[in-house]
C-alpha cells in the first residue's frame, strides 16, 4: 500500500494526525488576554464544583513570569485575574520570589494544592494551597534548587503523599529525567526515586511530568513532555506513560510515539518556536473525554482532546517497553 | 476586575498593545527592495532639509553586510541606492573593511556623522561623515574591537563630544552593557563611563543604545534594545531610559516594561526570529509625533510611533529605578 | 539608478529573486504525506526508465529518522512506501542501525547506489545498492564516524570511484568542509582529498555536497549547501561550484552568491526554521531544465528549477575565485 | 614598613602563613595506603570512645569512587579497611549505587550518621548510620539529584534535624551555593533555606560546607571550601563562617580571607592540581586544638590545625559582612 | 585484614604499585634531548635487526609537532636525528602537512609501516613506509579527518590488512571510541567496525589504541590509553584488552583496572599534567619481558615493563566483561 | 649528526636551552614575600635614578588582585610595600575599582606612567602617573572594556602618544591580538590599528604585549607573550617582534620560536601551571644586558637575561615573516 501525496494540504506545514485532536478554537487563551500580558502559557486548570478554576502563567510586558488565578464556566472561555496571585506567607524568607512559573493544581483531600517552579536562589519547587481560589497560602519550598515541573498525585500512596518532579540545572537545562518523592506531611520529602529518563527521538534531550496523573485500573496515566534538540533549538512534544498504582516509580507502559507535537502556526511561531507543553487535563467521566491543556510556543494556552480509553490503548500499542 | 478572553483575536499570536504603535504599512522596506538583497534591516534615517536621508544595512545574496545610502520625501517610501556607500578614505589601512552593519546617523554641528559596526580584525566602531549624502568621508576607527551599537549625542556636553556604545566579544555576545565615551575631536575617545547594565526580564542578557538620544527638559531620551535568552535563542525588545543632561552616564529613569516586542509575523519569522531592533527616530516637533524605525527579524525595516510626551511619561511611570 | 520600494510586497518576508525559481506547487511532499510521518524532508530522487524513483527521509512520530522508497510518474506527484526500506545485509554487525538520514542516489554503471548518514556508534556513511527499487542490498560502512552528506560521482575518474563527503563531529557540528575519497571497488576508500572549505556570508559555518555532480564540458557541476550561524541558529542556503573533470578536488568556480535561501514561510517555519537543503537534481537534456529537489525547514520536500546553462553562467559570473 | 624579600624561601612556591598550620607529617594518608588505591582523599573522621573512626574516600585503580571504613588510635595513624563499606539496605532500588564519595560523619543522639554524594541517576545525597563502625545501615536517598557536600548538624534545632548541602548540576558544576534543609525524621526533608552564596576571590565560583558545624557560644562554626576558576582550572581553598545558633541559615560572620589554600607540592600536584578540601574536624576541648582533615590535590589526606578560639577570632576579624 | 599507613612513603604522591613497573632511569628521553626541542614524547620504537629504531614526536621550540627518526643499540639509550623525517611524496597535495604527531611503527611483510596523526585540513591518518629508516615514503592519507591514534596489525587477517583508529573531532575531543578498518592494499580502507567504547572510571571520556597489537594464543593483546575528565582536565592512564584473533573487532577481555597511571612527578608535571600515553612495546620472546614505551606529561619518553604472561593474566583477572 | 641522550639530565623535565637565560636565584620574589600575599606575580619594574622602582601585582589571601609599589637598589632584592598603591583620583566614579592587575610602567617625558587592567564593569585599561613612586595619580579609564595588557611606548611617534593593548572578552579569553592606539593627550585614544595576531604553535591561542618597547636602530623591540591551549589548559610562553619605528603597527620581524617557555618547577607548578609571562625589562646600555622580569605560574616574580643584540639577532634569524 502506498499513499499518494496529491491530496495532501498544499501548505505543507500541517502535521499528520496525532492521537490528541486540537480544539478548533485554539488558542483558547491568546497572548494578549490581559492588557499588559506578553504571553499566557503553560497553565493549570481544574474542575471546581460545576465550573472551572485555573492558575495561569502570565509573562507580562516586563517579561516577569507570574501566576494569575482565573475562572471559567465551561473550561473554554476564561476570565483571568489581572492581578497575580497574592500568597499568604508565614515566613518572610519565602517572600523572596524572583519568579514563578508553570503551575500545576492537584485536588487532594478536598483542597487544591498548587506546585510550581519558584525562583529562590535558583529554580526550585514551591507548594501552596487554596480552598476557594480566593485565598492562597504559600506552604513551603518543598524541593531545593534546581528543580522544575513538579506535580502531586491526587491521593496518598502507601501512606505517603507522592510528587513527580524533574531535577535540572540553573539554565535552559539540556538534560532531565522524571523523579518521584514521598512525604508524610506535604512539607518534608524523601525516599526519592528515579521514575524514567530520556529515550530516543522526540524525548531524547529531557522529559518532565505534565498534568496530575490520572488513576485508572491500568495504573496512573502520566502525560509528559519530551524535548528533542534540533540544530536550531529545543522542540517540545507530548507523550504518555502508565505507572504502577502502588509503586508509581515503576513504569508499565510508555509511548515511543508522541501524542502531540508542534505543527500548527501557533505552536511553531511565538516567543519560543516549536513548543507544545502539556500542563493540565480534565477528564469527563461520562463521556470519557479527556481535555489536555497545553502551552503553545510559550505564547498561548491551547486545548486538545482524546478519550482516556484511547489514550491508554495508544500507550500500550506504541509501548516502547515492549521488546 | 477581570478580562474575558472571548473577544481576543483568534490567531493568538497578536500581542497586547504596547506603547509604540506599529505603522499599518509595515514593513516599510521589505527584504527584497533591491534586486540582490537578502534582507534590509537595522537602518538609520534622518531629516535632511524638507526630505529624509538614510543609511541602510543591506545583507546581499552573498550575505555580505553592507551599508547603502537612501532617500525619501516622506520617511515612508524610500529609494535605496543599489550600490553600497563609497567611503573616501585617507588611510589605506582603513580600507580593510570586512563588513559594516547597523549604522546610526547623528546630525551634529551641521554635518551628518555616521557610526557603525565595522569588521576590522573584529567588530569595532568606525565613524564617517557626510554633508550631502553624496560624498562620504571615512574618519577613523574610533573604538577598538570588540564593540557594537555606537551612537553620538547630537551636541557636545561639557565641552566634549559624547558617544554611547556597547563593548562585546567576537561572536553572538551573550552579555552587554551600555557605556559612554568622551572626545575633544571625534577621533580620540576617553573618559569611558558605565551608563547602565542588564536588568530582569526582556533586558536580562544584553542591552544596547538605539537611536540618537533626544534632548528634552527631563534629560536625554535614550531608546535602546534589550535581549532575553529563551531556550530557543535571543529575543530583542525595545525600552527607553532618560539620562542626565549634563552627566549623561547617570540614569534618571528606565523602563521596566518594554515599549515594543516581537509579536507580529514579520517580527517573529525571518532571518533571525523574534527581533525588534530600534535604530533611528524622527521627532515631529509640531505634533510631538515620534517615529521609531526598527529592524524586524533581521529581515526588513519597520516603523512604530508614539509621542515624545507619552514616551517620557511611560518611562517615568514604569521606572525600574523607583524603589 | 535607484529602486523604489513602493511596489514591493507588503508582507515583507518575500525574498528577492534568486537563481533557482520555486515550483508554485511547493512543497511537493508535505510533512503529513504518510499517516505516521512527522516530516518528510532531505530526499533523493532519480530518473528510472520513463518514470522516477526516490529514497525519502521520513521522520516518523517517534521522531525516528528513516528512509522510505517512493515512486512517481512525473517527478512531482509521489507515492511513498509507508514501510521503510528493508536492507538485505550480509553482515549482522551492520544491522545495528540507530538511524538513517539524508540519502543520495547515484546511477552508476547501470545500478543505483545509495549513500546516507547512518547511525553506527556515531554518524557515518553507509552505502547500499538497488537495481529495481524493490530489493535493496546494504553494502558496507564506507566511511567511519563522524561523517555526513556523502554522494558518489556518476562514473569512475582516473580508474577509481569517487565520493564527496563532509567530515563532522558527533553533534550539530559547527564546522565542516567538503572532502573527496577514491575507491577501486566502492567498499574501500582512500586517497582522501580536501575539496573546499567554508567561506564568507551564507557559507561561513559549514558546507556539504548536495545532489550527484553533473558532468559538463566545463567541469563537474556540484550544488551544495552552506550554513551561516545567526544569533538564533543555523541558516541553510544553496550554492554551486564547478570542479575539474579529471581532478575533481580542484575547484574551478564557486558561487559567492547563494542560488536559493530560506525566504518562504515553508522554509522559515517548521521543525528546523530557515533551511533550504538541496539533495537531488534531475536534468532534462532536451530543455536543459534542471530540477533541484530540496528539503524545506526539515519539514517537507520542495522543488526549484533553472537551466543547467544558467546555473553554469551564474556560477562563473559570481565566482568567488575570481580575484 | 616594608618587607625585604631576601630572606624568603628560594623555591618560591611556599605560601605565606595561613591561619591553619599544616601538620609536618602531611599527608597523613598517602595515595597508596591500600594496595589497589589510586588515591585516598576527602575523608571523614570522628572521635569514637578513646579512639577514632573514619570513612575514607578511596578511588581504586579502576578509578571507582568508594568509601572504606578506617580506624586509628591517635587520629594520625590510620588503618583503612581494604574492603569498601557494606551497606545493609532495606530497599533493593537503593542498591543501584554507581559511585559514592566525599563522606561526612555526624555524631547525633548517640549514633553516627554518614552523608555522602551518591550516584543514583545523578549525584544526590544518601544517608546511612552506624553504631559501631562494624555494621552500616543505608537509610535513604535524602535529597534528589543534583546535590553534593551534605553534612548534618550534630543536634536538632527548633525540633528538627538540619542538614547543609550544595545543589549542583550533573558535571563539574561551575556554580554552587550552600543551602540548608530541615527534617522531623532524618528521612524527609523540607523548608529548604538559602544560607550563603559565592563571593569574590577564592570563593567566586562555588562554595560547599565541609566538616560538621561546631556549636559555640558565638554560633555554629562552619568550615567550608570555596573555588576560584583560574584560566587553568579550579582552585579549592578553605574558609570559615559562623551561623546563627537558632536560625542557622543566617550568617553572622564569614571570612573574606581563606584559612588554607593549596601552596604545598602535595596540594598543587596530583590527580587534581590545586585542591585543599576540608571534610572533618576534631576539637580537643581541653587544649582547644582544632584538627582539620582535608583532601589534598584529590590525592591524599592531610591535616592542619589551629584552635577554635583563633578560628573564631580570625573569622570575626576578617569578616566580609562587616561594613 | 587492614593496612597500616605508617610505613607508607611520606611524600604522599607516590602511587600504589601498578602492573607495569617503571624503569628506574625514567625518563629515558628527556624533553631537552635535542638543542631545539621543547619536548619529546609519544614515540614509536621497533626492533631492527640486532638494534632498535624509532620515530619520535618532537615538539620544537616553535611548538611545531614533528616526527624525527632515531636509533638505539639497546632500546634505552637513543640517538635522535635533529632533522625531522623527510618524506618522499608522489603527490604534491600531500605535502601540505601542517603537523605530524603520535607515530606508530608496524613491522609488516618485511617493511616498516608508520601511521600518525597528520594535519591536512584537520587531524587525519597518514601512512608511510620505510625499509631501512633512511628513506621514508609517504603513501597516502588513509583516513579522512577527524581521526587519531591509528595503528596497523602486524599481519593480514582474513586476507585484508587491519588498522585500529579513533574517530575524533577537530579539537581536544571529549569523546572517542576505538574502531577498526580493513584494506586490500593498505591505501583504501573500508568495512569499518566498532571495537570498543568508553567505560567507567579512568577510561570514561575517551580511549585510543596504543602499541601494535601482539598476537598470542589468547588473542591480540591491545594496550590502549583511557582518559578521565577531572575538574582540572584530562588524566591519561593505560589499560589492556584482548581481541579475537580472527574477528579482531570482538573484545574477549578488557581491564577494568588500569595498568599504569600518572603518579610520578615526571608524569604529573610538564607540558600537559597527568599523562601516561602508551605508544609502543617490544616483546623479548626469550624472557617474555614486555617493554612499554610511553609519553609522560606530553614532555618526555618513559619506559615501563612487565611480562606478556602477566599482562594477559591481569587482563583476564580484572576483566570488565566478566559479569 | 645526532645527539646522544645519555648525558641529558635524568629528571627529564628540564627544558632545552632557550634564548633567555634564567637567573639562578629565581624566583627573585617568592609568593610569600608579604605576610598576607597568596602570590606575587606579573609585575613591572623600572630604573629610578640609581635605583629601581616597581609596581607589583599582589594577590592577597582574599585572592583580591592588587598593585603594590616596591623598591630595590639592585633590581634583584626588592622591598614591597605591604599596602596597595593609594590612587589620588579626581573623579569618584573612578574609585569603583573591583580589581587591578598586570601593571606596566613607562618612563615618558620625565614621568612614570602606569597602565594596568582595571575592573570597572569589566576588565578595561586604566592609566595613572607618578613622579616619585610616593604619590600616584589615577588619570582615567583610557580604553573601555574588554581589554588587557596595555603598555605605552616611551615617546611620542608622529606627534601622538602610542599604546599597545589586547582587546579581549569578559572571561579567560580564548583569543586575542595585539592592537595599537594613538593619543594627543594620553587621555583620549583613537586611530586604533591592528598590529599582529595569533600564529602557530606556542602563540596559537592569543598574544599580548609585555614590557615597554625598546627603541633601537632596527625598530621597536617588543617582547610579548603567546598562549597555546593544551588539552589541560593554557601554556604561556615568551616571544619577540620588531616594529617599524615610524609606523609601529607594521611588524618587521617576529619570532617563530619562543625565547622562554615554562620548563622549571616554579613555572610549571603554582596557582596557574605552565606560565611564563613577561612584563618588564631593564636594558643596561653599557653591557647591553637585557633583564626580563616575568611572572612564573601566576605565583612568583622571576628574572631571565640576554643581550639586546642577541635578542635582535635571534628575532631576525627565527623570523616567521621570512618566506
Amino acid at each position: 500500500m502506498s499513499v499518494a501525496t496529491e491530496a495532501a494540504p498544499r501548505q505543507g506545514l500541517i502535521g499528520a494526525e496525532s492521537l490528541l485532536k486540537r480544539y478548533p478554537g485554539n488558542p483558547i487563551i491568546p497572548r494578549n488576554a490581559l492588557p499588559d500580558s506578553d504571553s499566557i502559557l503553560n497553565s493549570a486548570v481544574v474542575r471546581f464544583g460545576d465550573a472551572y478554576r485555573g492558575m495561569f502563567r502570565v509573562d507580562n510586558q516586563n517579561r516577569d513570569m507570574l501566576i494569575h488565578p482565573g475562572r471559567s464556566a465551561d473550561g473554554l472561555h476564561w476570565e483571568i485575574d489581572p492581578r497575580p496571585v497574592q500568597w499568604q506567607c508565614r515566613d518572610s524568607e519565602l517572600e523572596q520570589i524572583v519568579y514563578a512559573y508553570d503551575p500545576r493544581i492537584t485536588p487532594l483531600e478536598g483542597r487544591y494544592y498548587i506546585t510550581w517552579c519558584h525562583g529562590y536562589h535558583g529554580p526550585c519547587i514551591a507548594m501552596g494551597v487554596t480552598d476557594d481560589f480566593e485565598k492562597f497560602e504559600l506552604l513551603e519550598v518543598v524541593l531545593p534548587p534546581f528543580n522544575r515541573n513538579a506535580v502531586l498525585f491526587p491521593r496518598k500512596i502507601n501512606g505517603r503523599y507522592v510528587m513527580l518532579h524533574r531535577p535540572s540545572d540553573n539554565g535552559h537545562t539540556p538534560f532531565g529525567d522524571i523523579f518521584l518523592s514521598q512525604s508524610p506531611d506535604l512539607i518534608h520529602w524523601g525516599s526519592h526515586r528515579f521514575v524514567m529518563g530520556t529515550a530516543g527521538g522526540w524525548q531524547s534531550t529531557k522529559i518532565g511530568a505534565g498534568p496530575v496523573p490520572i488513576e485508572t485500573d491500568e495504573g496512573w496515566v502520566m502525560i509528559y513532555h519530551g524535548v528533542l534538540t534540533s540544530c536550531n533549538g529545543f522542540v517540545y512534544s507530548v507523550g504518555c506513560a502508565i505507572l504502577d498504582l502502588d509503586q508509581p516509580w515503576k513504569v508499565l507502559h510508555r509511548t515511543r510515539r508522541y501524542i502531540l507535537a508542534p505543527t500548527e502556526p501557533y505552536e511553531m511561531v511565538g516567543s519560543v518556536p516549536n513548543v507544545t507543553f502539556p500542563v493540565a487535563c480534565i477528564h469527563e467521566e461520562k463521556t470519557d473525554e479527556l481535555r489536555v491543556y497545553y502551552g503553545a510556543a510559550d505564547t498561548s494556552v491551547c486545548l486538545a482532546t482524546t478519550t482516556l480509553r484511547e489514550l491508554i490503548d495508544f500507550t500500550k500499542e506504541h509501548d516502547m517497553l515492549k521488546s
